[in-house]
């Protein structure tokens, strides 16, 4: 992402405890079957910060959003850390499960000295299963006194569920001749084992952001980035992206110059969204779907996810077909302006569809082109002027068999 | 379906041509490659009948369905033929595509004796391919000669494409004394092929139906049935339901008995698109997706097709795990209603989820039941008290290598 002349950031090696005054951990808390498997993690700022997340749209909310979202309206948006565990969603599990997750915040808030409502909590795993505190509560001191500032790889390791690869990104950005960092990890929704849908988040930057201005940054970058990938169209119990801004960069974010601080957080977005398609379940591309000429942006984003979600389309590409056919006909059923007479089909820049007539001729060239392991699908609605991009991976039967095979 | 103390017709042996006064025929007019392949239908009244019909709500509509619409509305209703072929969807094929679909009915009209609005087309197979208006003179003739009433059994094998067996039904109703039939017959979205996900049906009957409540008897029956079916979410260019009533019986709808009129008729769809998803691409189980107490019928409906829809919930049922959870993350993310703490999933009789709480002690005779041809699978959204029914079929690695192994 670095190099392009217009952008105002520069990526590094980094993740989410490469930000000045962010130190933290993965370590094995026995929750994950396997013995050793890393499955907490500790992310602690040295001073409160600024936070700010954005939590699932879905109605059954697994225990720790509701804890989250609940510390983050008693502080008024800030925090010290973030636990989180992995091998368990702590998801229906009733009341209990609320009790479990408060009871995780409240010692790790004891630990860290800090208010039980600056610590956040995120968990991701099976559904419907309790998530036993005591492990937590025998792992926590240990976790501690792990933790470290640099390199988060642990950390990154520990929020995984079936996910092929961690997924960790950074970016430093210059704000008034300052430079502050802004880095992350992430867990996308692997699928080999069910329940495991959760797509989780976590940033920090050592820049000093006004809430509201933190608020403002996470939802557009999150809704450009992890709101605008999809692997399989579902959408989890416990999905959230969370924020920590702690000012010990000395430098602060301001309306003047927000705009080069939301393209370094949106670029480390980008990065790890794209690592979590990447990492979908039996994918084995990377399909950029970019809808133009819609009558409204919203228009466009609902053509695109269509597309992105269309199984027809994800096995075409899959099987490498150029079949244009399939992408008019989604571009038909997505309920938005669409006139077939102005329409056209690209595959990379290759047209195959263009004012309402086929260009079969450029079949083969297309069947080449979608050989690649990065494909850019491209329809133009012939109706507007807006235009929206959405990335997924193709659908493979190694994700049916996966997802079919497994058992709870 | 007969037999049932409530219901008020009989299901009888019979299709398309069963109704008095209709006669049928499927003949090989060498649009698909296979020699000697059936692949055009005619359905033909002896006398003028009332027309309705549900068409597609793609953007990206198929010469045919122009041509049909437009048909109905210069007829005020009323037709004497339908003419099909498959092997060629006329769909993208701008407006030398109109003109050969026009040409087709204008030929039909000439053959039969009536007005050219008063022929009704539709056309399924290959997108963007022009159709051959050569063949299909050359093979009018033939058809007309091979008419005739009863058995409707080349017409039915004559619409399909990739469906594995052809798809009839009729019923008998008895309306003031006298009694008149409802036949049909129907393709569907095999997807054995790209692009060839049409689903067509075609319903005649002996009453005498008046424009206005066959219009109405139609969409109510359509909603019921051939739009509560789903294979996977697509929705072709060409689809429609097309329908003609006679009066040849000598009885007549009215208000009065519209109400068995429509059971008979509901019947006649029902069992035409639980065809269609019997025959769904790689389906190996008929799932019935039952959403109960939700707030609006509109969203029992939504939520129970986005349960029907899910990759995650039909690959489990494909594998036979009675995963509760992915069915409440549906239900969760369905944008609808939903009250975890009242909710529950039951698998058959089996309940797995209630009141927010797991009962996986019942998960291992719900794997047992999974193994079931049928599964009926009960979602209580704990919102209201609508009700939806819909059906779809398991997600199987076979759907997805035979749309992904094709090339266009």
């Amino acid at each position: 992402m670095s190099g392009q002349t217009l952008e105002v950031f520069e990526a590094i090696a980094g993740g989410v405890a490469t930000a000045s005054g962010f130190q933290s951990c993965g370590v094995s808390a026995g929750i994950k079957a396997r013995a050793g498997a890393l499955d907490l993690a500790l992310v602690v700022s040295d001073r409160p910060a600024t936070a700010a997340a954005v939590f699932t749209t879905n109605r059954a909310q697994a225990a720790p959003v509701s804890v989250s979202r609940g510390a983050l309206a008693a502080s008024g948006g800030i925090a010290r850390a973030i636990v989180v565990n992995s091998g368990c969603a702590n998801a229906c599990t009733g009341e209990d499960g609320v009790d479990v997750a408060r009871a995780t915040t409240r010692e790790v808030a004891r630990l860290v000295g800090c208010p039980v409502d600056q610590v956040l909590v995120a968990s991701t795993g099976v559904i419907g299963v309790a998530l036993d505190l005591e492990k937590i509560s025998r792992a926590l001191p240990a976790a501690m006194s792990a933790l470290s500032a640099g390199s988060a790889s642990q950390a990154a390791q520990a929020i995984m569920t079936t996910d092929p690869f961690p997924k960790e990104a950074a970016v430093r950005v210059t704000l008034g001749g300052r430079d502050v960092v802004i880095g992350g990890m992430a867990k996308g929704s692997g699928m080999i084992e069910p329940n495991m849908a959760t797509m989780l988040g976590f940033v920090t930057t050592d820049a000093a952001v006004p809430k509201a201005l933190l608020d403002r940054a996470l939802r557009e970058a999150v809704n450009d980035t992890f709101n605008a990938i999809t692997v399989d169209g579902e959408c989890s119990t416990n999905d959230c992206v969370m924020m920590l801004a702690n000012g010990a960069s000395g430098a602060a974010v301001t309306e003047a110059n927000y705009e080069p601080f939301v393209y370094g957080l949106r670029a480390v977005c980008l990065k790890l969204a794209l690592g979590i398609v990447r990492g979908g379940e039996g994918a084995t591309k990377l399909v950029t779907v970019n809808v133009t000429s819609a009558a409204t942006a919203a228009e466009a984003r609902r053509a695109a996810k269509a597309i992105a979600n269309s199984p027809l389309v994800k096995t075409a590409i899959h099987g490498g077909d150029p079949n244009w056919g399939r992408l008019i006909a989604v571009a038909g059923r997505a309920g938005v302006e669409f006139e077939l007479s102005r329409a056209a089909v690209t595959l990379g820049t290759i047209v195959l569809f263009k004012d309402g007539r086929p260009h079969d001729e450029a079949a083969s060239a297309a069947a080449e082109y979608l050989k690649s392991d990065e494909i850019l699908v491209s329809v133009d609605l012939g109706a507007g002027s807006a235009s929206s991009t959405v990335w997924t991976c193709d659908l493979s039967a190694e994700y049916v068999r996966i997802n079919a095979e497994y058992r709870t």
